[in-house]
């Protein structure tokens, strides 16, 4: 279509990223070439950067630079409160909250027989080595609320169960949610969480 | 969020790409973070090698590895009819359309009085020159059906009268298109040049 063998090659990479389609690729890499010094060329010389250093954290997971990740390494972080995610995704949404001040593991993934992924297939022994390694007291479970993220989150709980204070995020109504636009199991399981005004 | 610098540079830079937002391009970093090997670096090199050598054709305006680009430079092309059109991206419809066989113009962007823009910050002397040297016959002005596109269509057609052809686009009912979903300006356009069955 452009005549040019890279931009057609580059806007198919483009398309697959998450987000984009064939035409909006189009348009990115037609304002990546219009502006090449403020855009193209930052941008080039970041990918090549993050692909030589960017890794995954020996200890919990997350992106890193460094063999252990700034949350691992952060002596702010409390270290006797571990808190399991799926992925390095629901590791940045928790940090967005902003709430949480210990510090994470990233399973990535979850049990499914499905596909037949095991315990051994995600961190869950390392998870166990750290909890008696670390000095852990408190496992909040932050795993998706689907059926393989519960699946998951009770085959850890059983793995952990007694040597450690386990919890769950709680479930309910969302902040600014209306109750009209919430589904039944929403509802069903705020009501019985309810809580004393 | 990710706790990591480059990461946080990269996700801000792509989140400037069009049709891609904070948090689309923080979803697409992760998808290429995850894919090192397979996304991450053949996008990061590629890259490199655009911002290296990709530039715009000295003849038309269209982007190219070569100081001429491959429609420029291609003998099948037909010197003789020139399509002028706003900018790549628009040049890069009218291929998708494999309907032009002619050679293109590519004036970078249209006379605007509000943003000050005059025939001498396009290509329009450019244009003229290349009607004269390259013994065109027929200018095609493919230009948008705004009110700036029509503007240039109009100060171009005065430029060039009597040196050449002038046409443009034909305006209609688009195919596919359902006469209740159209605007009343192209119903109209479409009863004016209604033709013989």
């Amino acid at each position: 279509m452009s005549g040019n063998r890279d931009i057609e090659a580059l806007i198919e990479m483009m398309a697959r990223l998450p987000g984009l389609g064939p035409r909006s690729a189009r348009r990115a890499v037609l304002q990546l070439v219009r502006k090449r010094e403020l855009l193209l060329m930052p941008l080039a010389d970041l990918l090549q950067q993050v692909a030589a250093t960017v890794r995954e954290c020996e200890r919990c997971g997350n992106i890193s630079s460094d063999p252990l990740c700034d949350i691992c390494t952060s002596p702010k972080r409390l270290g006797h409160e571990l808190c399991v995610v799926e992925d390095v995704a629901d590791l940045w949404a928790m940090e967005r909250g902003a709430a949480f001040k210990g510090r994470y593991h990233v399973l990535g993934g979850t049990l499914s027989a499905l596909d037949s992924i095991g315990p051994e297939d995600l961190r869950i022994p390392a998870l166990v080595q750290r909890v008696e390694d670390e000095g852990v007291t408190e496992v909040i479970l932050a795993l998706n609320a689907t059926v393989d993220g519960q699946t998951t989150a009770h085959y850890i709980a059983d793995e952990l169960e007694g040597r450690v204070r386990l919890t769950s995020l709680a479930q309910g109504v969302p902040i600014g949610g209306e109750l009209d636009y919430l589904d039944d199991g929403t509802i069903s399981a705020a009501l019985r969480a309810r809580k004393e005004l």
